[in-house]
């Protein structure tokens, strides 16, 4: 748990870029920025001391992306170090909205708004986000 | 070239859902659905005559999203049969929004606002659609 | 059911190389060609009359892939249309094998030996393929 | 340049496994073991000093797989932390040959013999890997 990365801050994360991550055009294809933001945000987790797969399952619980609004602003290149970012705008019972970006240096590449969703695992319904990282979320907001 | 389906009209694109496209949470990854409407996009302009590698290569252009909404309502699952659709909404001279859906029978899972950029493949600025595909683009609005 | 297309011949399905599918070489990322496999495979099930999903659910078991061998003879761009093929040249218990390639026209490049397992979805343990598959494929072998 | 890690050893890069890399059986989907393998031979490159996009770019070859034998033989999950590894085994002028796994602790998940040839950029030939990459890779092999 990295109380300084996360509290009241912007969690950072870097990446890479592969080959695996770009297209044709030589830059990285536009649907890969949100595999990037979620990696950001499980690791964001991991920092705040909840391991996103066993808080799942022992929860019954699923985060899902409700909403997106991501502008594109800037190409990443092969062989580029990123960084995705999250910072948590909204906290609500069953809801959480971050900013994220991916930024190269200073210059964010592309941005987000994330509207996180808690749903129960069975029927796939909203569901309140367990207290335990509730609780712990409210401090960071 | 299939008039009927483009001019005035949502485009539709048939999709299938494979393992590829899914995740340990049973569902279609979020990122995926971007796939699937740029399929659609790709399908789209094929259906008006516009072969889209063919096209930016002889225009020295590349169409780019500049900027994306989308809102996920209820999860695509393996071995789904799913349609792509897009609708041409604004055009203007270097720009373009199109609303887009994923849907399975008439029920819409996920709902985007794209904007397409064109640049040029060159310096990756904005510049504009050429002529005969933006004629063609006017005539379906 | 499509008697034709499996009954002691190759099985071909056709594909279309998006901006998903290639990297910043210009190509298609070579990961991307074990996805074109598997959805020859899944369609192959599908012209044999069993829905891969529902067979999967309902017989309680999994077809994985145990090995791969894959040769990469030429590259396929943005726009291609290409085909994925699959013929059945082994058939066990609880394993087959595949020999699937992805060309374009007559040429081939990507060419795969693949053995798939079948593994009881509980205990991930191989299993006996289920009668009723097993006993069609033993025509078309 | 980290001459440990690589002279005449194993070379490890740590993955962790995201949603991205799962599929509905709730396991890292096949494919993208292929991703893991290419971020550990770019990973290893730059760990003897030379970064994969740059080089390619100044010397105006690609190194590309030409064939892969995989096996695989347990699945990774959700959450796992892994590594991929590289071990040169054999070097040609134009050609080399890796063993690579991905392994959750002691155990190899998935294991490949990989064949990369060096090819110019122009036109898609086989050719000399540089001298300065060569020599560098003779000392390690």
């Amino acid at each position: 748990m990295n109380e300084e990365a996360t509290n009241g801050e912007t969690f950072r994360f870097p990446l890479r870029v592969y080959y695996e991550d770009t297209d044709a055009a030589g830059v990285v294809y536009y649907a890969n920025y949100l595999k990037f933001m979620e990696r950001a945000r499980t690791e964001w987790l991991a920092a705040l001391g909840f391991d996103l797969a066993e808080f799942e399952q022992s929860h019954g619980v699923l985060f899902v992306v409700a909403r997106m609004e991501i502008e594109y602003r800037a190409p990443a290149r092969l062989g580029d170090r990123l960084e995705a970012t999250l910072r948590l705008i909204e906290l609500g019972r069953a809801r959480m909205v971050a900013l994220q970006d991916v930024r190269r240096g200073a210059s964010a590449l592309a941005q987000a708004r994330v509207t996180l969703g808690c749903i129960d695992r069975g029927d796939w319904r909203p569901t309140r986000i367990p207290a335990v990282l509730h609780g712990r979320l409210e401090k960071i907001r």
